[in-house]
């Protein structure tokens, strides 16, 4: 019986996307799970990964030993070399050497890697940054998250902490990150963002669709797909807002890492479809040097929900 | 007779710094020249770096066949795995193949690359940052030049574009940049950026000890260092301006790189002393992200004029 099969995880703080690929790697199988907020120890994220893992072969009818590896993608800092999650915003994991737990458990080969790094080690593998050797990638969700694909390889940086992208400041007095600085571009351009400017509008008297979507949080990305649609004002402003931001960042990108492709990816883009993309494309050119902007290209991301299950897939040896 | 020595050029606009190191790594001779502004044609330029060279070997009185390899750094844009100056600002050289024009003439290697990619080379092999893999550098002359060692090896990006660090931008609305963009960094921080507050200050009929050597241009580094011991107001301003919005930009890159070190060179951070990198130590952790602030160091360059003399002999193979 040959190994040929590979689990790939997306760990979210609230669910775990998984999937099952065959030796040509199509997905076979796929399992999404809510896991409960907060709170729970490390111990028990293990034991969600555990549980999804034994569910997903029970569900899909593959045995232990066909499978080659398991990979999984987080939010937080992770030595991918070693397999610890060093530090996590969402789980409650802190130097947490995930990697042998998950292997003596069943003696498998385990990877594991920070999500939006891996989302875009998937888009590089799999998706819209193919064939690109230098790869700068926004995913814009709840925060902004950042990848960077140098020399066709994931950069991490010193101590995994590279890519933060969201918290490149474009505005010094800008408002109030989450982070503590001001004026980031995960304050102008994220979910968070977008939400605090919308409450912002709405608390000054204006109408919007979206108003009960962001009181007591972040707006879900199909209200934002539906406003955009029908033309809601104050939805329409935050979308310029973040794209005017989201530009001024590219050309950051653009100036400081020359890259070959810049993509943009996450839930929102996912959901607005183009109207990102080319509110970016009609500002970049004003923020980056013409002789560099000739030689890279702007996209969207091409796996949508999967980039992350498709990274961890790429992260297997 | 060995070849056991190396010519190193660096090619300004205006002058060429020359030194041969020996064996050992030791600069054995220097010559300082200059040349004509602006106009020449590639072959004028290419007449300098060999009349220098030759001026060099005769002043040495080390013969040709003793050279293992000539190396320069230039401005612009630069194949340096092929010799070849795509672009250059202040040279007459369009994809001039420069490598090809010496060897033929000296029969000795020739090597080159952008002189601000190949200073920070020279920090990293020889200089400050020796010891570290990851490394940001900004220099800071009339313009403001970075350059980027990524695990271990000089990164030049796409086309070799990368590291353009005097681009990024720091406030869409700030002012214009001789780039065409507004609030770049250069607009602030650089001579340019400094001599250009100090002329808007002293045109609204204040006083400053810097007036003169502003009108037709940018100020030289002397005059800032005298300005400074003297506490000259409108130059104090203009530094603390341009220290603000360093602080910013490296936060901004230690943000997106993770890098393992900082350094800051370049006429105006020689002739400064601390001054620079004391407001913006002052400054910068309310710009970068605490967790990946504790992993970075920031450093003057340690090399002075030579950074870039170094990194041409770091070049050699």
């Amino acid at each position: 019986m040959g190994k040929t099969y590979n689990i790939c995880l997306d760990i979210g703080g609230t669910k775990v996307l998984g999937a099952i690929f065959d030796e040509k790697e199509n997905i076979v199988y796929r399992l999404k799970k809510k896991t409960k907020e907060g709170g729970d120890s490390s111990e028990n994220v293990e034991q969600v990964i555990i549980s999804v893992v034994d569910e997903m072969l029970k569900g899909s009818e593959i045995k232990k030993e066909q499978v080659h590896a398991i990979a999984a993608a987080a939010p937080g800092v992770i030595d991918q070399g070693k397999g610890i999650v060093l530090f996590s915003p969402n789980l409650p994991w802190r130097d947490y050497d995930i990697k042998t737990a998950i292997e003596k458990k069943f003696g498998i080969p385990f990877y594991i890697g920070n999500d939006v790094n891996v989302g875009v080690l998937g888009e590089y593998k799999y998706g819209a940054a193919k064939g690109y050797k230098n790869v700068v990638g926004f995913f814009v969700g709840t925060g902004m998250g950042g990848g960077l694909i140098l020399n066709g390889e994931l950069f991490t940086g010193n101590k995994f902490k590279a890519a933060e992208y969201g918290h490149m400041i474009l505005d010094p007095e800008g408002p109030l990150c989450n982070c503590g600085q001001r004026g980031c571009l995960e304050a102008f351009s994220s979910k968070q963002g977008m939400s605090a400017y919308i409450r912002q509008q709405t608390g000054r008297g204006r109408k919007s669709m979206m108003e009960d979507s962001v009181k007591d949080g972040v707006f879900k990305s199909k209200i934002l797909k539906k406003s955009l649609a029908e033309k809601d004002a104050v939805a329409c402003e935050a979308v310029d807002r973040a794209c005017h931001y989201l530009a001024v960042a590219t050309g950051n990108m653009i100036n400081t890492i020359s890259p070959d492709v810049v993509i943009y990816g996450g839930g929102v883009i996912e959901a607005a479809g183009d109207i990102f993309l080319k509110k970016i494309l009609a500002e970049v050119d004003r923020y980056c040097m013409p002789s560099i902007r000739t030689t890279v290209e702007l996209k969207n991301a091409a796996l949508g929900d999967d980039s992350v299950i498709y990274g961890a897939l790429a992260m297997i040896k």
